[in-house]
């Protein structure tokens, strides 16, 4: 009955008013077994904590999480989790003049009539301080969802008033005060709201979140669909007053030819649907929208009543922001994570084979030097065992390994090279082919090379990989794939070579014999 | 777990495919003591049905309702509430060419991929068909919410596709195929709807819900908020890709001064919130929009794959609406009926002594020629004693009432007339003013007698009454408000003199009297 719990499968249950003495919270349903500790949560209660720029409030809390419970030895037990942040830089004394009033837009009113008796002070329960709660489970949601799946939940301010901020890249969201992905949009949001703070006004804003990496499959039909639990989820935010999914209100002008996603073997051709088919994910990046309201706690006086339905006007004082909007970033965030976590589970519940099974031909990769483990011919000849399962990426370079494995798996199971230097040889001793990093520039050469192995003329094949030869080679000096971007750029066929950590910009040595392999290569 | 089920304290359990045997439902926690019968239901039920116009699919299910248990002669019993209907038009064979195909835009390819298993027959649970049980147990809420607090739910067709339709009227609304409230664009919709069929395409709308006479304190924060649970059901409806409360999306691009709704003791001075405010409802209309994507079922043909992956094209026959918004129409009223109903049991739960209590003064309002009651001198006497009931206007005419009143009530009970005609003498015998019809087109007049008789000076009362005496008596020739609205039109005061159903237009005979009077009079 009570509201102050969402999800069904992963519970998170709040309390906590904006000047009480702390924000709490129970998250119950954390699978055992996760490495958990405060600064995992910390990272994104920084990220909306209060007081660290000059756009938002100057009410300065630190917002120390506490976990209480359900970690033992810094790993999850299974048990539910509870969680403190106290209150410390509460002014109470701020809304004792207007503790007998309601302020406009607030819920000084609604509560007052619901409730009978309300905490003024702040907004008490109705304050979007409450919303640190939300981070902080939602941060255990999203490590989980990361670690478990490889799904990644982010957001960005995508308007402000009149001004769109198109999407330019993630990393540009979390380097400005405004999570805004368009360093061009900065200046005149610093001047928007520069001039909202002179005048006393605020300003309402748009939030886009993406959820990449989501399985096929979650959400509960009927009415537990998951955009049915995400727009529940996101309407629940403080100031919120519309949801969409993909393309939202834009589909009331949509011809039916036009809004389908049509599939293609390889995909869906387009995402109109924002990942969500029938209420299930389909697989496709989950696309939403959230329009906040510009705060009714503004300087410009307002005509209200008092609680004796006395006449009156209202100056909002106290520390606000002028765009609640901006910190609603990671609010956004945190609230998506728990809702697809609660669909994960709720899937893994019902679906567990569904979950587990896949009609997709998969290939193992054993890699090594990635991965820190050595997939041995018996464990390949085991999982070989398994229809869906139809060959393996061999990338140790010992060519020793191929008629270990051949001996041992089904008949029609493909050997495939993953290290081009000794793909030929791999192909020689009866291999099939090869997954190859030189063929990211040479995709002509190592098909027809490939080719001419497959048809048993290893004397044309050796021609092309002697010209080849130094490329293998050089495109591994530095951790792949370094050296192969790189190249890429050089040579025209991509714009962009820009790494990730722990990816560092190559070498000029590296350079130096690069330029040197691709002219043995005679391109 | 299972998402078949909505509402905490008024619960809703659905079953039933498209092709399936039947439909049905379980509607638990409905209060006992409602007068219910299948015709309540079947009402709404049959504005939610398909092939009654051309402009919708042309399955013919006659969607008849049986109510299996929960009521007892004719009443609710409090028990659950057990419904069904019977599937009679399905024509499966229309779908037997794409079983194993995934039309695009549609559930098929997540159903499969998350159950491993679908009907496929038109959708199977997917389908749209699944919400005749939504509106059926919707009807069971409107009934209650209407009987118990007058709440009226009602929407309309408020855009499809480049079509606007601007609010005109509600009766509108029922007049017309597309629930249109603008009988002006019926034909641009009919042209846009023949265009599509001839096409084969479809086409997106947008529908408008309004909650009438709403009680303050209705939900639940902070995540059971009544936006959010609002959201969460109509985003739970087929094909629904957006949600709006109140401004929605255009609080992006308002300042906290425009969109603060500001209040006076005469209530909300606007509606930018849609009638919500922190989560709860604030008395004001809830107000909400919901966009309906254009279906995918269409002539033209699309790119998809089959359930092996392979590419393939696609051509969806069978009957389907060219909009499905349209008949969404009674089902978003469904939706808001159920969650507005299970709010309503909530807040009974928790705050049923802010429920019943309103610091607002109230009237007593005796008018048997009305009610078919009179509410004698002892029951007023009794009421009185609230401290909130401050005074009784008194319409039987009958003047020994007041003294007979007086005696018993406490001393500053305020007794008023109800019936103009008698309203001097009751003044006289120690009323304090009427609660007036003839005001309604002489203000002035019956203000300055009423003024003359409370400061004694009964020869100017007289006067001024015997002016409007042939008047008080002609404007209850026929039933009130025929009369006075017919006169107010002559007269110029009102633009529309439309009646509702009791009501039938004034007879010419009492036009006559009327004009007579208006002379006497002397306007």
């Amino acid at each position: 009955m009570a509201g102050n719990t969402i999800g069904k499968m992963f519970c998170v249950t709040t309390f906590g008013e904006s000047h009480g003495k702390a924000l709490g919270c129970i998250v119950d349903g954390v699978p055992p077994g996760l490495k958990l500790c405060s600064k995992d949560l910390q990272n994104d209660l920084n990220r909306r904590r209060p007081g660290t720029s000059r756009y938002t409030t100057q009410r300065c809390e630190l917002d120390q999480i506490e976990i209480l419970s359900g970690v033992f030895n810094g790993i999850t037990t299974g048990t539910s989790i509870g969680l403190i942040v106290n209150n410390t830089d509460q002014r109470s004394q701020d809304y004792k003049e207007i503790q007998n009033l309601f302020r406009p837009g607030h819920a000084d009113y609604t509560y007052e009539k619901k409730y009978g008796i309300r905490d003024y002070r702040g907004g008490g329960r109705a304050s979007a301080r409450e919303t640190v709660m939300r981070v902080a489970a939602g941060a255990i949601a999203k490590k989980y969802l990361k670690n478990q799946y490889g799904i990644i939940i982010r957001a960005y301010l995508s308007a402000i008033g009149h001004i769109k901020c198109t999407f330019e890249s993630w990393e540009e969201v979390n380097k400005n005060p405004f999570f805004c992905p368009n360093l061009r949009k900065i200046e005149d949001i610093q001047e928007l709201i520069k001039q909202l703070k002179k005048i006393g006004d605020s300003i309402g804003a748009e939030i886009t979140i993406v959820a990449e990496n989501i399985p096929v499959g979650l959400g509960e039909p009927v009415f537990d669909r998951i955009d049915a639990d995400l727009a529940h989820a996101l309407m629940s935010i403080n100031a919120v007053k519309g949801v969409e999914i993909g393309d939202g209100f834009l589909v009331v002008n949509q011809k039916g030819s036009q809004n389908r996603d049509e599939i293609t073997p390889y995909g869906f051709k387009s995402n109109h649907c924002g990942g969500i088919l029938g209420g299930i994910s389909n697989g496709e990046n989950i696309v939403l929208k959230a329009a906040f309201k510009p705060t009714s706690s503004i300087r410009i006086p307002g005509k209200t009543i008092d609680i004796n339905n006395k006449k009156s006007e209202i100056i909002v004082k106290g520390r606000h922001d002028p765009c609640v909007g901006i910190r609603a970033v990671p609010i956004t965030e945190a609230m998506v994570a728990i809702v697809v976590m609660d669909h994960i589970l709720r899937f893994r519940a019902q679906c567990e084979k569904a979950m587990k099974n896949t009609e997709l031909p998969q290939i193992l990769y054993n890699v090594p030097s990635r991965t820190g483990c050595d997939l041995l011919p018996q464990t390949i000849a085991r999982l070989s065992k398994f229809k869906n399962i139809i060959g393996i990426k061999e990338a140790t370079g010992d060519l020793s390994r191929i008629n270990q494995i051949k001996k041992i798996v089904k008949n029609n199971f493909l050997l495939i090279s993953g290290d081009d230097a000794t793909a030929l040889d791999f192909i020689q001793l009866g291999g099939q082919g090869v997954i190859s990093v030189t063929a990211n520039i040479a995709a002509k050469e190592m098909a027809t090379m490939c080719s001419y192995a497959l048809q048993g003329d290893f004397v044309n094949a050796r021609i092309i990989n002697e010209r080849l030869s130094l490329l293998h080679e050089a495109l591994f000096i530095e951790p792949n794939p370094i050296p192969i971007k790189w190249l890429a750029k050089e040579m025209g066929l991509i714009k962009n070579d820009t790494l990730r950590l722990p990816m560092t910009p190559i070498s000029s040595a590296g350079q130096i014999q690069l330029k040197k392999a691709l002219q043995h290569a005679k391109f």
